[in-house]
Order: structure tokens, then C-alpha cells, then sequence
């Protein structure tokens, strides 16, 4: 329909009535089933570009500020950490940032889809920048419910890295009050946990108030912030737990980045973390009338 | 923009203004360079379908409608033939339907670009269904103005298949006076030529007519004559030159395809040669009208 | 830049997977309840395009091709005629078709939605052309199956002009074998019957193939045609009966267009009559397997 | 089915390679010419929304977030202030934020296009809320570079509220040294000055850098800052120049806003200032490397 320069498009919708058009200029990797459809693209815009059943998932030009906000605030709302568990996270980026800490000794990452994790680390060798063959690095293919449910292992950090909670999507059993309280378990004392939470862009921000609100339910306090993703077209949020106030001033930050010899970001440092988590009034009024909160019982959706 | 459940999606251009869309499925092959841009793409509607520079040439199950349309008339038009040249052709469904005469003995098919064929060749089985690795097909990768004006070959009938008239595109000098000149020097007597005319569709149907008028000028009259391509979403138009008249009756031409061996066609027979050649009153005053000519100087080109 | 020349589209899915889309430059009115949403709107390359509940119904560059392909076969299939009934036709394009035989006398036209036949009026004179304020013409708004049920008067030739079949669509129940036998009860001797029936291009063709053999099976023979339409891209079908042979020759039509006073036509003659009617090998082996039939136990549907 | 339920789209370019759709429900208004093109629209997402020459001004559903943060932080960063000038700020919006100051005397609105104007003040009442007939308002339809060239008034507080600087668009020379030199001319002592800068999305950041650093060259500093704005899918720069320190806390700014009467805000108060000054380190780096300015001798451009 657009400019007739480009005849491949991608179309990714944010609710029925609008969306987000993206020219591709090829594809690179295409897998049709079992569920999700994963597509490798190169765009013209932001590079290459994940797409898992049509939605955009992290593209090359800007996957920095997504997995550098999911990362840094919970590595650094508390002490040092040495074991970190990561669910999801199949381009390996969160990985990648989770290496950055000397101080991790292992980083366990549980993905539900071989397809999906190999595909990435064929294909995004510019997003995991090598971290699966770092010697601290463990992929486990599982259930993530079912891995938590049933490890032995304890984690200081668990950053929760998963699609949308689509109906009957992978991610679908990992959003609710039944999986934060086995997360929960997993935690070592000073523990703390991040978990994705879809967009909180206000006209869809439903679905991140109710993850919020049932981050706090198990947990007894939620810290939620958000950050612009370009290539998404809009802001994207996170609902964080950690025991410590997670009130770090801009100054904090910078200095723990430096203490645990953390390098190389391109988004994330002491003033950009004071913007991930002031949000406007207007969010923070539709987060604080949230009263409903994922469970098996009412299991997640997206409101749109 | 479109339908949720689909999220690539080819848009191919009739005008600035129009465009017709489909849903892709898989992207089967691409190559970006040199000019033309290739594509091939499974779509949810046509199966594979060829994309040449962003406009789709030919898809699967439509195919047959639009290269019946063009090789039958001219080999019908006419007694028996031996030798036929193709210029263009590159997904080797022209050359099936000329091979389907047992008395064809050599087809030379002429196309410029080797990287087209190739990719043909190997991505779309289901449309040459083996014409090249019939031993009557030579394939030979050139110029088709310079191997007509080069070649001592002569031939029963010529059919030109090649892409639109667009600017500085690989087809752009094969639409003149001068170019036709040459093709009638390497016709055998009775010889016939038809050439791929663009699309039909009345609001973009100059280009049509001017290649009508261009084969009268140098053949001293044309036949034009069209067909409707769902996947096209227009009529495509065709323009042939064959000293016997073509007025041949339904009757004739069923007669023909009999006598001469013909079977298997889905789409052309003694009804729809009669629709073929029917054209309707607006497009014939069109026709008839038209005064100008392609040629070196005054360049083929696309009205839009 | 081209892309930044057009904002608004229309877009028309021909099926989920594939649709046309036009660029428009300004709505011209637009009424969303009730059911169908009316909008009339300027397009860049049709002119005015009157849209029902999404679906382009007829444009004024090439409305001309529609309506007299609807109207002049089933008026010039028989004898003379004096009394037509027209039932749908709300842009008064098929009543404009119809007052153009001196013969006629009256032309009733039977429209469901007073808002269609007034948006109409009002902003498609191009379109009707002053038909409606024809002395001979009578507009009633009534459900056109009511009608026929109870109407006491005969005609000469009835011409249905109706929307899709869209389940819940206001024309719904006219595709029905009940709907034909309340019809062939309005005939006078000699009468003959036309209905527009969908598109007969051939990936969406079975809703034209049922619609045929429903007529077929009330009237004991059919006359399918169709016509290709630009702003449409695809060939629309029509389902003819009339009691003398169709098989009018091109001169036969040419001659009866003349003795019966007919003039300024622009797309029909008897040449086009013979393109309308010569349906293609496939579209005929389609038509000739069809065995189902709409009825109100199994009612009309869009097949896509 | 949901792609039947819309089909009329807008759609909006951000690069030639990327846009964001939004279904349309109605066309409210339209004027073709002069230029530029003006339409109100409903949208199903957003309410009402103005589209100037194909690109979203601002919706009804969240047009408070551009407005709000364009007008609080600089009514703010300074005494209280007697004497507005509003170049552009034709939906009327940006004065009703400014007349929600009782200290407000006059409130100057400077704008070229009077068809602009009076379309928002005839379709956009939920916009500008009767802002236009505040006794206090004075509207002005003229060039806003002219207007600061002769007037003899002086100014608190400018607000320059225009659209962007498109090539031979309305606001082309509102963006360069020459206009801004021109606008600290009509400060009175102690004024400040704030402009909407373009998009602040990293992939098309360049525009707003630009004007970050040519308001910079012509006053001395520059405050930049941002804020996402979800119908136009990306943030949104603005660059403010004030003396005072603009470093206004959380608390200063809620006192303010109470000690000076300011009620009934939705996105902003002293949390909101934060996240607006807080830039990410990225766009921190961007705006720092920038050299250029716009001048009437390198005229703004939008880089895309």
C-alpha cells in the first residue's frame, strides 16, 4: 500500500485498528510450525528483526534499550550476584547483558523452543554477540513453569524474557500468581526478579497493570517502569521485584556500574535509569486502580 | 493495515494510486542484486508466485491462464510449426506450452538474465514442469535485441515474454519499431510473432495500445487480444501479428489442437480463443485511436 | 516523495489474504449506522466510489461497464418490453440503463435502505444521471423479496441488483431458490430475469457458480456471463434466463440495439456481447460441476 | 470478521520505510487547497484527529500529553508570567493549557492558516475547550516570523507550537537562527522560550538535534526533553530555553503548579517533569556530537 519502493512489508498490529508497518528487505529464515510462526527479516529501518506469529520482537538497531532495561536495574537493585536464571530470552541479548557482571558465575537460560533459540543464535549472531558459548552460560529446553517447579537451584536475579501472554502462546502460563510464587521459591535470600510486561503505551496498558498488580500480589510490592522502543512504536514495561529500595539515585547507578565492572552500554546508565522509572501521571494513576491479577484461574490475555 | 492473521504481505502497484495486496506465507528465495530484484514468495492465495523489481510476474495457480493465453494463438495462427524462438520466458512455462507440440523440434529460449532462470529453474518446478530438460529446448543467456540481430537461426514463430516496460529495466528496448524490425527479419515464411503486451485494464491501458500500434507499424497489422489474471487483479493484454487471418472459428481452433496433438490445457480452447480476441467496445475505441509508437527515440514506458 | 502523497486508503479484501487498495483524496459522506455502513468517497483513480460496509459497489470511471453489462443482455433477450422491475440498484445506474429503451414504459425500482438510494441521489448524479426524476420511473423502498410476494404486478424483464451475499447483508435471502420462484411469478409471458452474481474470478468463483445453478434449477437453464471490472480487479459474473436463446450474434445485438432506439452506450455492442458470454475452459468446467443451490435452509454465502 | 470491520486507513510515515496505521471510522472534514491538506477524522483508536498534508497532528484521546508537556515546563521554569505569545498552536490546545494560569493577562496566538484555525475551532471543541473564547485570547492569523519582526509587544513566555518543517511547508522558516534571534527579541526580561522539535525517536533524531542545538546557538543553553506520545507511535522532542535553572525538582514543580492555581492536569506534575528531562544515555550522546544549526542558509529539513 505504501511507498512503491519497497513491496514487502511486514504488518504488526497493536490493536485491530492500528499498527505498525515495517518495509522488509528479506527474509532470512522462515519456520511455519509448530507454533509460533519464526521469521528472521532484514529490515530497512532497524536491521535484522525477530518475528515470532507476526509480532516484532527485538530488532538489531534498538534491541540495546530493551535488554539493557530488562537487565541493569534488577542486577544492580541489590548486592552482587553470582546465579542468574533467565526464562525465556531466546535471542540470547539478556544473556549477553547478564555476562557483562564479572561476578556471574552461572547464567541459566530456560526456553520452551529449540526452533526459536537455535534460529537466533544462527541467525542474530549481532544480538548474542557469542554470549551461548560463554563457559558461564547454561541453555536448558524446557517449560519454564515446569523448570522452576522442579529445579533444586537457587538464583540472587531471575529475569523473566517472554513473548506476549497470546492465548495459547508458549508464554501463556507465565504471567500469573501460580508461577510468581514458584519463582519465588527459587530466589536465594537478597533475591530479586524482573519480568518483561508488554507494552505501556496507555491505550493498551491494561495487560502491564495487571501484570504489575500480580507482581505485587505475590511479592508485596512491585517496582514498574517502562522505556521507547523505536522500532515498536511505543513504550514497553517491566514490572521489577527487589527487597532493597529500589530507589537508586542516578549517582548509585553510575557507581555500581563501575564498582562491578560493567561496560559497554549504549542506553542504560544512572540518568537513564531515573527515566525508566519515572512515570507519567497518567500511568501511574491506571496502575494504581489495578485490582485484577493474572492466575490460572483468569489467565492473561492482551487487552486491546 | 490488513487482516491480524497475516502479517507479510507482498503490495504490488497498478498505479500510484491502486495497489493490489497479498499475504505472504514464506519467502522462498531472494536476491536483491543486480537489478531486477528476484523473489520467490509462497502466498496464502496462489501458491509460489515470482516477484521481479516488486511486481509479481507469475504465480502457481494461475499461471496457466496467462502463458496458454500467449503461446497458443500463435501457434495455432498458422500451419504446423518446427522452430520457435522465445525471448524471455524465464520461468520456462512459455517454453512447456510450445513443447506441448510434437511437432516443435527445436525451442531456443533467449533470456537475459541468467540469476532469473536459475532461480526458476530451481524454486519453480510447478511451472516448467521439465520444459528445460527437454532435449528440443536449448536455453541461451543473452540480449534478446542482440541475438536477433546476431543470429543466422530462422523461425516459425517468435514469442516475446518478457517483463514490463519499466525504465532502465532489463525488457526496456524490446517494445520498438526497431526491435520488431529484427524479429521480422528472423521469421521463416508464414511466419508469426506475439509479444506480452502489459496490462489491458482501462485505466492503464496506453501502454497496451502503444505496443499494438508499434507491431502494426512494422508487421502492417496486429491482432490484440487479452485475458483476465485473478492473481493480476487486471486484464493482461497480448498483441500477435500472423499473415493468415486469425479469425479462426471455436471450431477451428479445437480442430487444431486435435489435429496437432495438443492436450492437457486448462484454460484456452475454441471458446476462450473467442474470448480472447472479443474485446470490448471501450478498449477497441482505445484502440483504434492510438497513434504513437515505441521506439529507440521515443522509449518504451508504463502509463500509469 | 510519493509515499507522502496519499494518506487515506480504502482497502477491499477480496478474500482475508489479498485485497485492493485505493488511495483516497476526500469522503464525500459517510453514514455508519444502521447496517450497512454508506460511504461515498473520492478516489484519485475512479472518481467517486460509492463503499457499502466496506465493499467498493461501484465507481463513476467504470460503473458504466457493470451496469450495462447487467442491463442490455436480459433487455435485449426477447422482445421488446415495457415493464422492467429492478430490484437493489440504489446508485439508479441500472434504472438510467433501462429508461434508454423508448419501449419502456415503467421501471419500478424496489431498494431496501432509503439512506443508500438517498446518499445516491444526492452525490452520485454522475452515476444516475437524472434517472430518478424520469416520469417513468417509481422508486419504492420495501424489501424486494416482500415485494415480489405480494405485488400484483407483471413484468416484462426483472433485473436484481443487489449487494453480496454477506450473512446478515440486507440482500441475503435474494439468492434463494425461493426467492427465483417468487420472482418467475412476476413474469409476464416472454419475461426474462438477470441478477448480478459475485465475482467469477476464479479463486472465489463458487459463490457464481451456486448462484447460477440456483437459477438454473428454478428457471431449467441459465445463461452465466461476466465482465471484467477495473476499480473491482476482478471479473464480476451474472446469471441470465430468458425463455429465447441467448445465443444472440454479435450482429443480432448490433441490430436490435438500433431498431429498439438504443444510443450512447460505451462499453456494450454486439462484439462485447460475445466477449460477456464466452466464458473460459476453466470457469466452464467449474459451472458445469457445480450441484449445490441456495436456499433458505442453506443459505447464500460469500465463499473465499 | 475483524478485517472486514475497518477499511478506510490513514496512514502515517515516519521514514519511507516505516508508518503507523490507524483505521479510520469517519471522515469529519477535508479542504484539499491551498496547501497543506487538512483533515479531521474520527479514528477508532483515538478519538478525533487532525492530519495536516497526511501526517497526525495531534487525537483527541492523547493530544493532553503533547500539550501539557509543551506548555507546563516552561509557563513553570520562571516567575509568574502576565504576557503568552503562541506561534501556530492551531487546535487551540496549547492556549488552553496557557489560560490555565490566572496570572495570565493575554495569551497571543499567532498562526498563518486561517482554515486551520477555524476547522479546529469548528470540529475540535474537545480540543480547545472554548480556549478561543477566553476573553484573554487574542488570535492572530498571520506569518509567525512576521509577526516577531514588527510587533512592538513583549512577551513572558513564547510558545512556538508548529508543524513540521516539511520542505515549503508553513513553518519552514520557524526553525532557524534567524527566527529564533527574531523571538528573544519580544522576550521581556526573564522571558523563556519553548519550540516542539520533531520527533526525538532515535532512527529520526536528527531533526530534533538540529534544533536543540540552533535554539542553543541563538540563546546560549538548551533544555531538551521528550515524552512518548502513543498515537504517533513514537516520543516527542521539545527544546526549551529559560535562565533560570530549569532544574526544577518534583517538589518545586507540584508547588508551583498549586501556588499558581494550575488544576485539572492529567499528564503532568512534578514526577512527569522528571521523566521528560531524563533523556537516555543515547539520545544524550546524539544531542552532544550535534554541530549543526538550521539557518535560512541551511534551511530545516526533516531527516528521515
Amino acid at each position: 500500500m505504501p511507498h512503491q519502493r519497497y513491496n514487502l512489508w511486514t504488518v504488526d498490529f497493536d490493536t485491530p485498528h492500528e499498527a505498525h508497518i515495517h518495509a522488509i528487505k528479506e527474509l532470512l529464515h522462515s519456520r511455519r510450525t509448530p507454533y509460533p510462526k519464526i521469521e528472521v527479516v532484514m529490515t530497512y529501518g532497524y536491521g535484522k528483526a525477530l518475528i515470532l506469529d507476526g509480532r516484532l520482537q527485538s530488532c538489531q538497531r534498538d534491541e540495546y534499550i530493551y535488554h539493557e532495561s530488562l537487565a541493569h536495574p534488577v542486577m544492580l537493585s541489590g548486592p552482587g550476584c553470582e546465579r542468574v536464571l533467565i526464562i525465556g530470552g531466546g535471542e540470547g541479548s539478556t544473556l549477553r547483558e547478564v555476562l557483562r557482571y564479572p561476578s556471574v558465575k552461572e547464567a541459566v537460560m530456560v526456553d520452551i523452543d529449540r526452533d526459536v533459540v537455535e534460529a537466533c543464535r544462527e541467525h542474530l549472531a549481532d544480538f548474542h554477540r557469542g554470549a551461548f558459548d560463554d563457559p558461564r552460560a547454561t541453555v536448558i529446553i524446557d517449560d519454564g513453569r515446569d523448570y522452576v517447579k522442579n529445579t533444586a537451584e537457587r538464583f540472587d536475579v531471575v529475569i523473566i524474557d517472554i513473548s506476549e501472554p497470546t492465548e495459547g502462546g508458549p508464554a501463556y502460563t507465565l504471567y500469573t500468581v501460580e508461577f510468581y510464587a514458584l519463582v519465588k521459591d527459587v530466589l536465594k535470600e537478597g533475591g530479586r526478579v524482573v519480568t518483561q510486561a508488554c507494552s505501556s503505551s496507555l491505550n493498551v496498558a491494561e495487560t502491564f497493570s495487571v501484570i504489575c498488580n500480580t507482581v505485587k500480589r505475590v511479592f508485596g510490592s512491585v517496582h514498574p517502569y517502562h522505556c521507547f522502543i523505536p522500532s515498536f512504536g511505543c513504550t514497553w514495561g517491566f514490572a521489577m521485584w527487589a527487597d532493597e529500595a529500589s530507589e537508586m539515585t542516578s549517582l548509585d547507578v553510575d557507581e555500581r556500574l563501575s564498582e562491578r565492572g560493567v561496560s559497554g552500554l549504549a542506553f542504560y546508565d544512572g540518568v537513564t535509569n531515573r527515566s525508566l522509572f519515572c512515570l507519567p501521571k497518567d500511568l501511574r494513576a491506571a496502575l494504581s486502580r489495578e485490582k485484577r491479577v493474572f492466575a490460572d484461574e483468569n489467565p492473561p490475555r492482551l487487552f486491546r
